[in-house]
């Protein structure tokens, strides 16, 4: 889509320090991370977000997330990775990315990274479930 | 897996605010919620990470991811969602879980969710994608 950096990037328009380029999705550094060797995932054709990912696109996309989230830490001193996708508020450029984030214990990032609350009761607990539930037909 | 909390969920063993329970996965509502309608999907079988979804596994359950991340704007008050996965480094529970966190603009993530760092150098950022690209192989 023109005007679109990540399709910009995946066309090779505009630099990008890659470290994939296949048939189902590019990988390159975020160039603002969160931790060093964080890098997103996208898929080649402009596809907003993740509930827009086709069926012919998704197996091929997440396995290429899956490689990704093998290889940063194997490259860097992380233990583990955190995966993750904006959809619509906080997400920054409207081509679908995933993040794949290296972690290490005691990085930081756990405490203020799930700030969490609690269901008033479980009545109101069920009442979210039921309309959700409802949602997915 | 014995032991396994979300193993325990799946087989109907503990109690859980379920939303959908497919041959794809299962979702169910996190008590300790971000933001109340945050679901946790996860597959059947006990896998411990995101790299450990089989290949017969992985396109139905992010097909049940993105109709979860679908149902839950629908049913609450959210504009998008947060979709993500701890692998290792903060995972809570060892069974591959995609948090699916309905999200509104100013509700006040943002500032805290992504602290953001930079590379010391063009050079410093080469030498992450080199080596996250070696290990892709």
């Amino acid at each position: 889509m023109a005007d679109c950096l990540f399709c910009s990037i995946v066309a090779g328009e505009v630099p990008a320090f890659k470290v994939v380029d296949s048939p189902d999705g590019v990988g390159f550094l975020d160039i603002r991370p969160v931790f060093k060797g964080h890098v997103l995932v996208v898929p080649r054709p402009h596809v907003p977000q993740l509930v827009d990912l086709s069926p012919d696109l998704l197996p091929g996309f997440f396995a290429l997330v899956q490689r990704v989230a093998a290889a940063v830490p194997a490259a860097t001193e992380a233990k583990g990775t955190f995966v993750a996708m904006n959809n619509i508020v906080s997400q920054s450029v409207p081509h679908l990315h995933a993040h794949v984030v290296p972690r290490t214990k005691g990085d930081g990032l756990r405490g203020f990274f799930w700030p969490r609350h609690k269901y008033a009761s479980d009545e109101e607990a069920a009442s979210y479930a039921s309309s959700i539930a409802s949602a997915l037909g």
